[in-house]
């Protein structure tokens, strides 16, 4: 599928959604919409599949569908992108959101979808059929990969797609489990467990691990947020419990010292964190942190970052890697 | 206000809510539905204040409001309730509902109530302005106590507003801030917890807290689930994290040794739970477990009941009772 990414003025360091999208998802991005940026390449700003930056939809010239590539705090639609979801709703275009505000809720965009034969999909819109956990993950044929993060945002997503990646190039049947809006745009299924009703939170990843787990040999679940994170928590919480893992992995970004947007939480030690993580996991299904995953994008020589992953390995007691920067494959003999 | 409670072939031993309003609400309850049981009393069956049981809404005299006092598993509501419902509103009855099933969006009972000038309150319905927590909950000046579970249905409402009752008792300026439906009937506000989007677990009990954090001296916190629970520790972890309580008072009910409707799944030890609920809360806010609370419900002699309170006070390395059968006062001094 032909699809134009909208990014206005945050592509690519402020555009996590479409930078994953791009790196991850199987779509053919055709062009990415940054009026900041028009004019380049996609490649003058990261080492992605490259593209054209065009100002508007007016500009883009074959696409199947729109996907919303950024989200504000807070999740609103801001009005300055009307008119590129007009554009392309009228030229039969469909429209993929993962923002809070639901694009099926906004009168003119559900007359001129309805209009032109397209569709709107709201990603992060639960479907009706959640219920609570049954506590049945553990039942499946799969074993069951959960990446845990020291915090939001330090790349637990990437580190489960790299994984993913390295166990199908290892010959291992592999399958993903989105449990947020990049992932599920990426994957093209999943539930939103952060828009789920909290009852629901364990369940809403139940039902996707027995959905998926006798289909694959291992299955990997993207994890959110952070078992300390003063707001997320409950997220994370059941997220390890409904999806009943066999084994963690440790995400973390070299250099975080605080929660961020918390600043006033600092993050425990790497070693708390494993304990805390495993001894949560343990009363419900047993799981051990196998490997860790660290993100060194801030750290500019690869001499640096080599020693950094090192330490970090020491500091959780098993081996580690950065995924994108030395490979997932470092550490999927400790994780398979 | 005056009340009928709706609690139909459950009262007592199946009508939590119905008994919970009875025993710690503001209401003066004129009548009991529970067709089974009509013509017996209150008191034939359960020492709470008296009143007449009847069939049906037809046989209540006086009455301001109709409250729901059970629920079925799933919350929906059982069309041989309608009848009273309507009953109720065609006298002009308000109708309180903690069910997950609104009745707000019931188009008969929205016309009634229209009609009769009368009002629909669905408990369990969030309010619209919800949000993510701040991380702000022990900026309050209030001390804040939180009971926390080894699971569901232990006695953790009872247990605080036991406590609540005990502090004010003893001339403390206490508060207490309700989590579930029936908290929420008893007080007559508060977030339902259980039922708020999952990002916003946390964030929906710090908004409590601040509202009321200034006006008291201690807060006493209704806690829900169990962090071990596999399908509603997501609840407790959020509730654990957005609280930011300084102490918490564990609950336990004498002689259960699996998760209720989980039967595979068996508790951990009493001092498991300490290390996991103090492990757990101490990276976002430092709380110690400070009292233990046991249900000796099931216990048939006092002095088995003792025994088997300090058994668990020794595990738990802390003072404990059983609030209803011994007091809460027994354990104040080590909450306060």
């Amino acid at each position: 599928m032909k699809v134009a990414i909208l990014a206005h003025e945050l592509f690519p360091d402020g555009a996590k959604t479409a930078v994953g999208v791009m790196r991850y998802g199987g779509y053919d991005v055709t062009a990415v919409l940054d009026r900041e940026n028009a004019g380049d390449r996609v490649r003058d700003h990261i080492d992605l599949p490259d593209a054209p930056i065009v100002a508007s939809m007016d500009e883009v010239e074959r696409c199947d569908a729109l996907l919303i590539g950024i989200a504000p705090i807070g999740g609103g639609f801001e009005d300055s992108w009307r008119e590129d979801v007009r554009t392309a709703l009228s030229r039969g275009c469909d429209v993929i959101s993962g923002l809070h505000y639901f694009l099926t809720e906004d009168e003119e965009f559900v007359r001129l979808a309805a209009e032109n034969d397209c569709e709107l999909w709201d990603v992060r819109e639960p479907h009706d059929d959640l219920g609570v956990s049954e506590g049945i993950a553990a039942d499946v044929d799969a074993d069951v990969v959960l990446t845990v993060g020291t915090d939001c945002s330090v790349g637990k997503m990437t580190a489960t797609l790299e994984l993913v990646d390295a166990a199908k190039e290892a010959g291992v049947d592999a399958g993903f489990i989105p449990t947020g809006q990049t992932g599920i745009m990426i994957d093209g299924w999943g539930n939103p467990i952060d828009r789920v009703i909290s009852d629901f939170t364990a369940g809403a990843v139940e039902e996707m691990i027995v959905e998926k787990g006798d289909e694959h040999d291992v299955l990997f679940v993207e994890g959110q947020g952070s078992i300390v994170h003063p707001a997320y928590s409950a997220v994370t919480c059941g997220i390890l419990h409904g999806a009943m893992a066999d084994r963690l992995v440790l995400c973390h970004e070299e250099g975080k010292e605080v929660i961020h947007g918390y600043e006033s939480f600092s993050l425990p030690s790497i070693p708390t964190y494993v304990d805390l993580y495993e001894d949560l996991a343990r009363p419900v299904h047993e799981a051990e942190v196998v490997a860790g995953m660290l993100n060194t994008r801030y750290v500019d020589e690869d001499a640096a970052a080599h020693e950094a992953v090192e330490a970090y390995a020491e500091a959780a007691g098993v081996p580690a890697t950065d995924p994108v920067r030395f490979g997932a494959e470092e550490v999927l003999e400790a994780v398979l």
